[in-house]
């Protein structure tokens, strides 16, 4: 039996459900526009099969495995690797054990939605997953992967996905990428660049990544503007492979503008390996604003992720290092933090920066009213722990009535869970849809401008903002 | 065909809908109580016709201007006139059709709302409005304002303003409203009283301005016991002109209840311009228990308007000055920073301090508690981007349950885009009957109190908090 | 006629609003577990009668003369004593006639719902209360509390509460719930451990108080290891009375992890009196960690109630001293605050730390996600200003999403409003089951799970988590 509600996520009255589900019917079998994520591009180079349902479902997916240790699951049950490569389970089967006999845990999270509908929407498995279903379903899947038609470049094609961007450091040389390329598969996988590597004094081994940047582009990039001109060198290489973007993931939203001389002077400092953290953190924010002219030239959309204390717990970056499912949403300040960039390259009608959040009490106050009146800004969609059905709700709520629609850029998917994606863009597409039928119904909203809003926010302001 | 829903803003189960309709009746046609806004007082004062639709709808509306700025349309294409005398649109037709071009952009905004009101309702133009529709529309309401009922005072009537209350720097002569009350007119136009420049050291021409209020009021004002009598003349003169509130725009909601030679001195430095940033805060701060303290003397509402980050676009207010669009809330703190004033005054039962915020995370954590406790204390309503269907429905959520109905007073639609009164104040009644029917539709209040709240928040409340 | 809506906080729409009724029946009749309150144990110890209506329901209850105050009627005139035992009411009957006269300022307040349940379903007063019915109210209620079964005890026992907790300072002999338990009454009311006078440097006599400590378990509390010993005895004590809990209010939520030599130094200057407030501030955040180290020992649960501005109003402490409705919330930092606490001891899976919030922003952004990952933390429910049908709302609307229903601990009343434990424990239950209605009808929670959750959230949950 189906787990899943055909009028999942539609508004509770009658009218209005119907309404919306009429706006879904015309924007459920839209192809997918993918411009921001971390799907691995290794899988469509090589198009194997997925090893096995755990390490397809759970072992890469920090939504699951925090979950687990939340309850107190060692991660070593769960597959997770220790850095010291010690012992964890490496056995599918019993991990996807503990997943089922725990799944009651995911009761009203997204994790739950987004497996439930891939299990049944993706591999055809419509019973309930516990303890008792868990082998069945196991089997099931495992099965399913050893078939051709579960392969990446076929899932890929299946999931109706247009244009997929994967995220790859400064420093990676693409052959990912080149290999999709040079395949003849004509599945439209593209990069993005993302320099924390060499954008951040506090980066392990920064001068070193510096020294190597420097190779990759043939600059001497220990000089300032050897190192401006190799990021200009290294982008127009990840434009080669298809990227319309640069990515940027700073622990604040802080900004600078400063001197060329100022600025030399803190690069000089931060590849000595002296800067202070507070230097450290101006010359991240100056970054932006230099990124930011460089897309002036490029045209590459900037995109800036910011709010996250990495690798929260000790003991556990300790035992298992970074990306454990122990990054944490931090208080976030936009007005003062983006002043320097948006009074540097704000009003340039012909620039695309894109901001994210992980502190939503910002939106109406902060992003909003900076997205709706600064040519350059627009506002990406919710972010992390807040892509979700009540998330997505509240940042419509909470940015449309000060920004429009047409100051924000659809949706972004943000996983490397592949098998996730068809479902999070439908939870995208009918939370939209919903929140669209009630502006209907509410009299804020034309039926005609609703289906016109509901294809913008599915599929073309992606399109558009990213370039694609 | 109407482009207004008569079932808009309501709830959407019809129980709960029929019940808010029913409320609604009783307060829909409520005189207009208009106890804070920026309308011009020589409208009415002179009683000219409008210039043109731009003039009237476009060029003087920050709302409108911002969003077709945000998606790089040049200010100067809009009609807003630059610092430097460049060029700038004057062609009212041509400005209107940008503008009409690009109509969608305020889908589900309320400037869209209020407008499509007053095209309706004002003017009786009942067309969507877009680049097909621009120049009918522009005849349309052109047409209009040539005719005397379109003048000023036959809106003003037609709007059934019972009392509106513009603002006015302590340095006004109030002369527009003294010709209003020469005229014999009896639409009642009050002022208010804004000190902004006289009590803030980093208004420009601070010093210049306190000399020019010793002048006004035959007080030397080079001295802190002349500058404080001054103010009491001043308010005098304002309160001969129906004043019964001043109002304080500061950056931040911090007070200070500082000696009397301690202000003296701080005074003194502030003439002399020589006030650090946090000494002119501080001077800011204490200048509100002062204009408190005088409030206990004369009756004047004090209302603080603080949390705004003005004029954020250096390049913007370079080319344009100030008030184009781009201020923008920041996050305000309320408990430590009014804990001064509060000591000082707040349990004073007869004095009534209003308190604005732009940072409504505040609203159940710092404003409804502290409002919920001291007797001084009132919440003034969502205001700025917040005046808004989802922002009024957060602020009742947020507010009610810990200050109620009576700690608060009603709705200001604080506009200068005069034809959008009517609207913006239907708009807050539909809210607040939308969110009574609630509460009587899930328990929370009787029936019978709906009707009587609906008329407080609809009227009564803004009457009794404003003493008009 | 009944003031209660049978329907009271379900959803609008009636399919969603008849799963609500029915999961509703299969938990309302729940006995109660209030593991977290300040009910007096002296009442059920001594089990006399209550001695006025205004005595039981206004005087104690701070929301209540909160209200009253914030509309300018003297504490004095409600029978709030004053420090300095000048004149106070003392009359119940004139007392709750100016409660009844202003009973409209509780129109839509969680106060205005309990009162009219604990009026009608303990009382079986069922008219509307207001200036006309005020002493027919008084002479109903004040008939009902002579008679024996409005006694404590038999109250509780009509209440079904299978399990209280109240709470007492580590300085208390506990001689009220020794008494309960020599009575031979099976009534299950247990203690609490809350430290604050001994574990906070800027507490009134904390040198004394320390002292005292050490003179009531024989321990040298001079040193550090004396006094942790001392707290450990202390512990032990309060588990002989039942104690599964220690409970901790502090302004912030700073937690630190000194080692022992700073914690010893640290101590020494607190005994002296010596510590600057952020030596202070540092003290508690270190005790925090000592806590829940003991509670590894031990087995006490660890609540954290933090955020509270005690007592700001000043001249109100002058007049009536402490707790009398001016505590305050503040905005609050979660994420570094909590670091050093969760580095020490947060991947303990048989440690549970309870943490409440006054500040619902962090809510989504930082609590759920600590709490969805670290296995020793769990979030206590709505607290405070929060306890209220939206307040809960929104509790579940942010933290279900990421921490799901396993790392939330139930519902606490928190209140020393002995008549109002049902009713707010009806208002949790009334809300939760709302909201899983609200979850089946838009798909994301099986209808045979929403029932197993709602038994969850009424019951299990809290039983489990205080290891009742």
């Amino acid at each position: 039996m189906s787990q899943l509600n055909p009028d999942r996520l539609f508004p509770l009255e009658e009218n209005t459900r119907q309404v919306a589900r009429e706006l879904y019917q015309t924007v459920k079998d839209l192809p997918i526009i993918s411009p921001h994520g971390h799907t691995d591009p290794r899988w469509f180079a090589e198009n194997e099969a997925f090893p096995d349902p755990a390490q397809l479902f759970i072992t890469p997916d920090h939504y699951v495995f925090r979950m687990l240790c939340s309850q107190g699951l060692a991660l070593e049950s769960l597959g997770i690797p220790r850095a010291d490569g010690g012992w964890t389970e490496t056995d599918g089967r019993k991990i996807w054990r503990i997943f089922a006999e725990n799944y009651h845990l995911f009761r009203a999270t997204p994790s739950r939605m987004w497996l439930d509908h891939a299990f049944e929407e993706v591999f055809g498995w419509t019973e309930r997953l516990n303890a008792q279903t868990a082998d069945a379903a196991y089997d099931h899947i495992a099965d399913c992967l050893a078939k051709p038609e579960f392969r990446p470049r076929a899932l890929f094609e299946r999931f109706k996905i247009e244009a997929i961007a994967t995220t790859e450091g400064a420093l990676d040389d693409l052959k990912w990428h080149r290999q999709i390329r040079e395949s003849g598969w004509t599945g439209k996988v593209i990069t993005a660049y993302r320099p924390d590597a060499v954008v951040d004094p506090e980066f392990d081994g920064f001068a070193g990544n510096v020294e190597a940047l420097g190779e990759l582009t043939g600059e001497d990039t220990s000089t300032w503007e050897g190192y401006l001109q190799a990021h200009r060198i290294r982008r127009a290489y990840f434009k080669d492979f298809g990227a319309t973007s640069s990515d940027h993931g700073h622990p604040t939203a802080r900004t600078e503008n400063l001197s060329a001389a100022d600025a030399a002077a803190l690069f000089a400092k931060a590849l000595k390996g002296s800067c202070t953290p507070e230097e450290a953190d101006a010359f991240r924010g100056h970054m932006l604003t230099e990124m930011a002219r460089m897309s002036l030239e490029d045209g590459l959309v900037l995109q800036i992720h910011s709010g996250s204390f990495r690798n929260h717990s000790a003991p556990t970056m300790g035992i298992f290092s970074r990306d454990k499912g122990f990054d944490i949403p931090t208080r976030t300040e936009y007005v003062q933090a983006l002043k320097p960039l948006l009074d540097a390259v704000g009003m340039e009608p012909d620039l695309t920066i894109i901001l994210f959040t992980l502190d939503e009490t910002t939106c109406a106050r902060e992003l909003a009213p900076l997205a709706g009146v600064y040519p350059a800004l627009k506002l990406g969609p919710a972010w992390w722990f807040y892509d979700s059905p009540e998330g997505m709700r509240r940042f419509r709520e909470t940015t449309t009535e000060t920004a429009g629609f047409y100051n924000t850029v659809g949706f972004n998917d943000d996983t490397r869970a592949f098998c996730s994606i068809p479902a999070r863009h439908d939870v995208a597409r009918r939370v939209d849809c919903a929140y669209l039928a009630t502006l209907v119904a509410t009299g804020r909203l034309a039926a005609d401008e609703a289906y016109e809003v509901a294809q913008d926010l599915s599929y073309r302001l992606a399109k558009q903002a990213y370039r694609l």
